[in-house]
């Protein structure tokens, strides 16, 4: 029955819509449009289906009700940003398929994995150097350094239960919470992230590149992802200190997977290359998306993915299919005149503030309304654009209001147990539970926003970005 | 090797026509399109990938040569037309899954399939009846009718060797010959159809609905239907004649299934509804598109398919992938003028003659031109927007061309055991021989194309569309 009352919420989100007065000014087209966007960011929240089919009856819906035209509504899906997720994704399966990641992984580990805590730099790192060009967190702390973590927990015979503490958990939640940062380091570090930059370009103008975003983000990302860890080696420490084992296994794991075979020698040219081809993209103007399909083109004709492996992932898929939906409705929300109405109520509501003031209190309550969301779409989706046009009014340099909303974004996924898509692979494995994730996630969320507000402003104001 | 050599024809197809001089009237720009259309064309006739990947790497190279940008490259993407494919796909999933195929099939089989020529019908009839929403031939043909009619036969203990042409041989083939015929009655019968219409739209303007194609094949469609199943009794007769035991076997089947559970039953109203949706949509002007992503909606509401049936359909995703890049590549073209450049240059071939006789010479050609392809699509691709021009230069009325054009596009893949993508299946089940399939395949050649231009002139004519 909770099913029904999910698709109420998602039904009745649109009829509250509807049965305001359509405003002056504003077509009634312009009205339904935003009564089926907001039941559609209603139901990518209470998720009475996964978001992508929520995004599909959206655009249905859109097109059925004559809001937009089939073409205007199926907009989306021609949007380069589109592709580059969705060739990302593609992307992601060729590291997994090749075994380019584990490698990754083992290198680190066999370097400084010898104490706990250089574990955890050393599985910090996988997770951070394989952000840098793919965004499915799912693929890369799911799939590539969450078995690894957890079977080195195991041979310390830390296993959920009373030993959970021995190791893993240290390890486990260590590896989540810098998973969060490592999404808020890169442009493709978390799939929204490409969302964010979209609808900031669409309030305010400013176009957040790759390099862009990473220099903004290089400074406090650095400092938290070297923090976080020996922080909670103090405040969670694990009873193990030593792991000699672990770097020995990662020796003898590599000595097992020999030389690199072909196919991962493949998998990492085309890793550095779409990597350089995005942090240099200013110079040769070469699109982010087709940058990715090259790279997608270059693993299928050289036999590192088959053709089958790239249309046989679902997660691609299902992220394609909301990103050209929401981002449509973005922007069609913004052609209707809706998004400047809402901007000028707003000017009016923070009339007077100081913009330091309203940038403090509005991210705040940006970030921890993160404990709503199980997903950082979710969050994006719903309050990306009305938080920064209120900032916007509040008079806050428009980069530093977009930077600290996309960066926050990510950051809040820390406070929850299910706060992103890896939140539910790392909790489901049992080692930390609820409540420490909650109070350290808490801690961990203060600890981040101290370091990107401090660090993020002294750095920004460096650059001359404010 | 030989998959080298495929590489060097496709890579040979562009380096061909870079090396023509550019005609005076044309931009470099232009001309690169057309290289990288015909290398795509090359590869999705010699494939040394599959047609998706070669139609990825196509779109890959217009953007990353700066010939078209980014969003015009992807531009097909968010056609109308690769959605009512896509959705259309996912329907298909919904029919196989819920059951309902092979309910139609068995009651059509129960009702007439007492005898072998009955039972033939009754295969024919369920593939017929589902090629009226589902263009996928592999989930209808390959996925419903094809498992049946194989249990079938072996029920009369006819199997490949030398009781194939007890009765296995003979269902099989006739079965497979009409689905090529189920593929040129509906626009839907076929994944391509859509974009033969397509690319008639851009070449004359005249815009083939999915009644329109219907009516203009009901004639012609319906009399080889009835007559091919007849004619392969007399000339490919199966030893077996009387089938007491199928019908039997479908009464057995359809107890064992029960009344019809709730998925099925939303599955046949879903069906029902997007049909008389397509057929009436002069009258309501909703997109095919939206009404069927209006059933895939339906569908994975009800829970008829999860979200994970839908992410899941490699097929589909493969076919959107080729069918948004090349319908791209193909409008771009026309817009370079290219295409009406090539209308000039055949209005000079072709000056002079009958178009009775242009038409009855082209048509030929292009239909047996088929020996040479292993997917109508590939076929459709390559030859459909010549050939249509040529017809139209030589005076025949457009209307015409492109009908003949679109069905014997279908019809031509009755000729080998590598026509479509069912035939593989069919021919791999092991009962017919190549020779049968080809000199049998020849004869319902001669067939097929005497019914449909006598039969299907006249009945034009009684319409008055010439």
């Amino acid at each position: 029955m909770t099913l029904i009352f999910r698709w109420i919420a998602v039904l009745g989100a649109a009829v509250i819509v509807l049965m305001i007065p359509v405003p002056v000014g504003i077509t009634p087209a312009s009205w339904h449009l935003f009564a089926i966007f907001a039941a559609t960011i209603v139901g990518s929240i209470v998720r009475p289906l996964p978001a992508g089919a929520i995004v599909f009856l959206g655009v249905t819906a859109l097109a059925i009700t004559k809001t937009l035209t089939p073409a205007q509504a199926l907009g989306g899906y021609a949007e380069p940003l589109a592709w580059l997720v969705l060739s990302a994704f593609f992307m992601s399966r060729g590291v997994l398929k090749s075994g380019l990641g584990r490698r990754i992984a083992f290198v680190f580990i066999r370097a400084i994995g010898h104490h706990s805590l250089g574990l955890a730099y050393a599985l910090v790192s996988s997770d951070v150097l394989l952000a840098t060009v793919l965004p499915s967190n799912s693929a890369r702390a799911g799939g590539v350094v969450f078995p690894i973590t957890r079977s080195i927990a195991e041979a310390y015979d830390s296993t959920p239960g009373p030993s959970a503490r021995q190791l893993g958990a240290y390890l486990l939640f260590t590896v989540y919470q810098c998973d969060v940062i490592a999404c808020a380091t890169f442009l493709t570090g978390q799939v929204s992230n490409v969302l964010a930059v979209r609808l900031a370009k669409d309030a305010t103008g400013i176009d957040i590149s790759y390099a862009k975003w990473l220099t903004g983000a290089a400074v406090p990302a650095l400092l938290s992802l070297a923090f976080v860890p020996w922080l909670l080696m103090q405040v969670y420490p694990p009873a193990v200190k030593h792991t000699p084992d672990a770097a020995r296994m990662a020796a003898a794991e590599l000595h097992r997977m020999g030389p690199m075979r072909r196919e991962e020698k493949t998998m990492l040219a085309v890793f550095v290359l779409v990597a350089a081809l995005w942090m240099t993209a200013p110079l040769h103007h070469i699109d982010y998306a087709i940058v990715a399909m090259l790279g997608v083109g270059t693993l299928v004709v050289t036999g590192v993915l088959t053709w089958n492996d790239v249309t046989g992932e679902r997660a691609a898929f299902d992220v394609f299919i909301w990103y050209g939906g929401l981002v449509r409705m973005a922007g069609a929300l913004g052609d209707s005149g809706l998004t400047a109405r809402f901007a000028q109520a707003s000017a009016g509501i923070s009339a007077g503030w100081e913009w330091g003031a309203a940038l403090a209190v509005l991210l705040l309550v940006y970030f921890y309304a993160h404990y709503g969301f199980a997903s950082i779409t979710a969050h994006i989706t719903a309050m990306f654009t009305p938080f920064l046009l209120v900032l916007l009014a509040a008079g806050t340099p428009p980069l530093l209001a977009v930077l600290f909303l996309a960066y926050f974004s990510n950051l809040s996924a820390s406070l929850t147990h299910f706060g992103t898509t890896t939140a539910p692979i790392y909790f489901g494995a049992g080692y930390v539970s609820q409540r420490d994730w909650w109070r350290l996630g808490l801690l961990i969320s203060a600890v981040t926003i101290t370091i990107w507000t401090v660090f993020g402003l002294l750095w920004w104001r460096v650059l001359g970005w404010w």
